[in-house]
């Protein structure tokens, strides 16, 4: 990582604290959005305003304001959103970003159970376009078609492999982000999740929350921070993110146990294998700040344990092509014209 | 504006046609939501797979697939979100987005009766931070503290000079994004706000959609498209939007008459007087697919009018000193260091 990023993510602290429990809206939320959704000619403000008292007298009773206008009639005409689509299937729950055609976040589960079944080859598994997404907001195969980059699973085909219908899950393209190919998806990335895998030799129960991040870097010519990200498709509609997050919870297999719970931040280029994956964790709320989600909001800090520190954080170096052999089917596909291979049937 | 921002403007087709349903989570994203939520260990898919007949047979029952794991168990730590912060107030409707730490959209509506009631005066008015959201997801004043923007007010404060409160509602950072302040805000921008007042002239009622977008552009170098944009702050928080859209819905005073629908998108830049607001004219649909945002979901087509067809898109330009003469009081708040100002006051 580099310095730069490294600043932006060490900036925040490392306290995790019970943050605010977030729901699909807060119930703060829902309130206003019930609101906002009464057509009412009255608009009641959420800021209920408490007036001064008056010194020697009685509290002046808040002013009800008689308004002129109704903001809310607008949603007679369809509520603007922003819609989180959100698709549940076997082996994933993903919540996509409409405006950069990215998934927001992906979540999965996998056991020792769930990894050591094999029902599922990916030859027999084709990248999707997911038409839950209205068509204007879609991420689509051509977008991919010669951009030079990767269809990035967020969730890993080799993590479903328990059967050949998860294993098609994750080929949607709304489980897709562009990734660059050489030194990151087919090689630093797939050690990473390959981590992620050998985390069920020690843990029972392993989740983990995979997603885009775009951030910013200090322009050296100005000193101002820039985000700049490349956009896909043409015309441009895909968002090329700069990092990659992943959330993980390591769990003891209770429902009440001590949860080690590690963050990393990777960036979307070639890292060297000799990089220590320790150089990537962050605290969850440098992700949080930087997705604007959140991921523990529930999880009391007495549960929690650092994962870097209950367990070792490394990865082992399998190279590409020694993966390919022994695990031919689990070799990545690739989008890019520019590299011949066998798993390259899209192009 | 710029040849290459038409050009991701343009790309798009001019058919606004009807769109889907909008509301805060689609029918199917709900019912989705709701499965998610559930922490059952057999995962229901959202795609239902129908088997294909077996010729001289009966089809097969489709196979439940039983599942060795629990995607939506994440859950029990939060669910991740996103969360658009919606604030119902008497001026306005915003929806925030957290990770850009600017709003989505902001709704108002204004009629002859609004704008000629002049009860509120931006000398009482403060910018304040919203405190409905989230610390580590909030803008802050400090943010833009020397930053060279402008606190620019999507919903205009002259818009609801009808209550001191409404105008009060105006002055939340959930209404600002950093905006260019001379050539633009002070100026373009402010003659653009002044247009759609001048539009109660000819209807009786006027709804108004404001926000930021993040547009790509064509980089001369490598001939790829790239976003990019500042982020002010230190650390880094408020992204700098590239534009900014307004669509305007304008109304005959009855709920199923003609609607006259404009949307435009305007370069954050300094843009010279001369320059016909036409020029800024897009069709609804490229604003949608700009910010992952919809509309006019439920305008049905026969209704719509296109709002430069139906009068004149043109802006009367008041210079700023005259401006600030004649409505002193109204005249734009800065934040940015370099320019003295009366109204400058955070400074």
């Amino acid at each position: 990582m580099s310095k730069t990023t490294l600043a932006i993510i060490a900036a925040v602290s490392a306290a995790t604290g019970a943050g605010v429990t977030a729901a699909m809206y807060s119930t703060r939320s829902e309130k206003k959005a019930q609101t906002a959704a009464s057509s009412t000619s009255v608009s009641a403000t959420s800021t209920t305003s408490v007036p001064a008292p008056i010194p020697g007298g009685l509290p002046l009773q808040a002013k009800e304001i008689i308004s002129p206008v109704d903001p809310a009639g607008l949603f007679q005409y369809g509520f603007p959103g922003p819609v989180a689509d959100l698709a549940t299937r076997h082996a994933l729950i993903s919540s996509f970003d409409r405006r950069l055609r990215n998934p927001s976040w992906v979540a999965e589960h996998i056991t020792p159970d769930s990894l050591s079944q094999s029902n599922g080859d990916r030859k027999h598994s084709n990248f999707v376009e997911d038409t839950a997404v209205p068509e204007k907001f879609r991420g689509k195969l051509k977008d991919y078609f010669r951009s030079g980059y990767d269809r990035g699973h967020q969730v890993p085909a080799a993590d479903a492999k328990w059967s050949q219908e998860a294993m098609n899950d994750t080929f949607f393209l709304t489980n897709m982000c562009p990734q660059v190919g050489e030194g990151f998806n087919r090689d630093y990335w797939a050690h990473f999740e390959d981590f992620c895998r050998r985390l069920t030799m020690k843990y029972p129960s392993v989740r983990i929350v995979t997603g885009p991040l775009y951030l910013p870097k200090r322009d050296t010519a100005d000193g101002k921070w820039r985000v700049s990200y490349e956009v896909i498709g043409n015309p441009p509609n895909i968002a090329v993110p700069t990092h990659f997050y992943k959330v993980i919870f390591a769990e003891d297999g209770t429902t009440s146990g001590p949860v080690a719970v590690g963050a990393f931040v990777l960036p979307n280029a070639a890292i060297p294998n000799e990089k220590p994956l320790t150089d990537f964790e962050v605290p969850v709320e440098a992700v949080e700040r930087a997705s604007g989600l959140e991921f523990a909001s529930k999880l009391p800090i007495q549960r929690r344990r650092r994962l870097c520190a209950d367990t070792v954080c490394a990865l082992v170096i399998r190279e590409y092509a020694d993966r390919q052999k022994a695990f031919g089917k689990d070799a990545k596909q690739i989008a890019a014209p520019t590299r011949t291979s066998p798993r390259n049937s899209n192009l």
